[in-house]
């Protein structure tokens, strides 16, 4: 396993960790400042500063990516499939323009919040194969591109409303059953919020294997959470054993960055170089 | 499938869902009234009242009992194991006085959640193996007293503070080891609100079987849930499609009851009459 103490050469900024202190442009010159050498940025952020301005800012740093937030929401009813289908694809040509390894898929999870205006179901199960039928056609357009495809597995808690793919093995299931020859161009993003619970994850990560580790994601888990999707914490303020999870990818022979993936109303409070100085510090320490 | 539209037959009223409404006696007062048949009651509300009044009164109301809530939280540090013991002893022990057909066990979490001044640790593997143990031991005192023991598995949300067995094939996996023969001493109870997520759900129920089926509990899932452990949503205003769940647990010969258990900062300001009237028309409509 890498030594991360001495220095964060192998830090990514997701930067949704510091949305609501600035804009891309200025993350991106904060991460400069400190040293950070990769960001995974989020497409409206891009939009908002725009696709070119983006591009060129993260070049003028010299900023690698470790990957390009966020396709999917695959799940829609059939009005609003062809919007699904589009969008993804305009996710594509914005991950090749930025340089992205990868793009980070949220699969979506039951139609009416996927795609707000779908018609209302319960059935997780319909959800499900909407999930691998998009993938499959997003992954023709992206093999085209040669913009490999990363699976994000969200935690249970947001099948409903977010991603009603759970678990590792759901993920790599549809990896497989879309690249049975492990080309490179579908994998699985692995964040540990979503997954250190999992019984199996150690299974799964080495079922992975390194051509299906696409990304690896870190913040932690609070207890209590006071707000599912925004009360995440800071590596090292929470319950996962971070280490343990990252030797199980490193033991795969991952080699790529540990991305803070932070969502915290509590963290989006506090000034830019405050929560920067202690990602390094928490990257270094208990990442 | 069994037919509930016409009556409530098969409505079981976890005395959680109205706590804060009445004590135990007030609430068996009100199930009698109701034509509820059977309750779930909870350790503390059987201690408020004592356990002899309990006893009597459920006994005077003729009512059935579709568990006992609960057992477990057998993760603790060595100063705190006895303390787990001896706790889920006295479980049995009640359980057999109140003549519950079984107990349902809440697994514990890390133990500095699970037997508070435990010291702290973010092992959930050795939690895990802590569980085993924990069930397998008990499990020899409650063959004795004849006592059932169901193992519930819950949301991954409650991995840290509540219980870390999170799937029901762990549940499963559990009781294929400590009871290879399947001799019903030990089985699983399925709330809808923890597996309704997962996408095995259908081949461990089925592999669970009727003799391993103790116990089927119903609300729903509600988007958004506000509070993870106290936001639960009474049956039809969530998700959950739990006709189908119900379909799978009775495709495998289950017939018992079906336990309403709402946890709910919402309903428990209602008042007990509007809580179980909602109950039992949800119970006829989308259960």
């Amino acid at each position: 396993m890498r030594d991360f103490s001495n220095d964060h050469r192998w830090l990514s900024l997701n930067t949704a960790t510091v949305r609501k202190q600035g804009d891309l442009v200025a993350i991106i010159e904060a991460c400069a400042r400190y040293g950070i050498r990769a960001i995974d940025p989020w497409r409206d952020q891009v939009a908002a500063v725009g696709l070119d301005r983006a591009v060129r800012a993260i070049k003028d740093a010299g900023l690698d990516l470790s990957g390009y937030c966020r396709g999917g929401m695959f799940t829609a009813d059939s009005a609003h499939r062809s919007e699904a289908r589009d969008d993804n694809r305009r996710a594509v040509d914005e991950a090749v323009a930025l340089g992205a390894p990868c793009i980070v898929l949220v699969a979506g999870g039951l139609p009416q919040y996927s795609r707000p205006g779908s018609a209302a179901s319960k059935d997780i199960t319909a959800a499900r194969n909407q999930v691998h039928d998009g993938i499959a056609e997003m992954l023709d357009y992206a093999r085209q591109a040669k913009m490999p495809l990363a699976i994000e597995p969200l935690h249970p808690a947001y099948a409903a409303d977010r991603a009603c793919v759970n678990t590792t093995k759901h993920a790599l299931d549809i990896c497989d059953a879309l690249d049975p020859g492990r080309t490179g161009a579908i994998g699985v993003a692995l964040d540990v919020y979503h997954i250190w619970w999992d019984p199996e994850l150690k299974s799964q990560i080495a079922r992975a294997g390194k051509d299906r580790l696409l990304a690896f994601h870190v913040c932690d888990w609070l207890v209590p959470t006071k707000d599912i999707l925004n009360d995440r914490g800071m590596m090292g303020d929470g319950v996962i054993d971070i280490k343990s999870v990252r030797a199980m990818v490193e033991a795969q022979g991952f080699a790529g960055y540990s991305e803070i993936e932070v969502f915290s109303n509590d963290w989006w409070t506090k000034p830019m170089d405050a929560v920067l100085t202690t990602c390094i510090e928490r990257h270094r320490s208990v990442v």
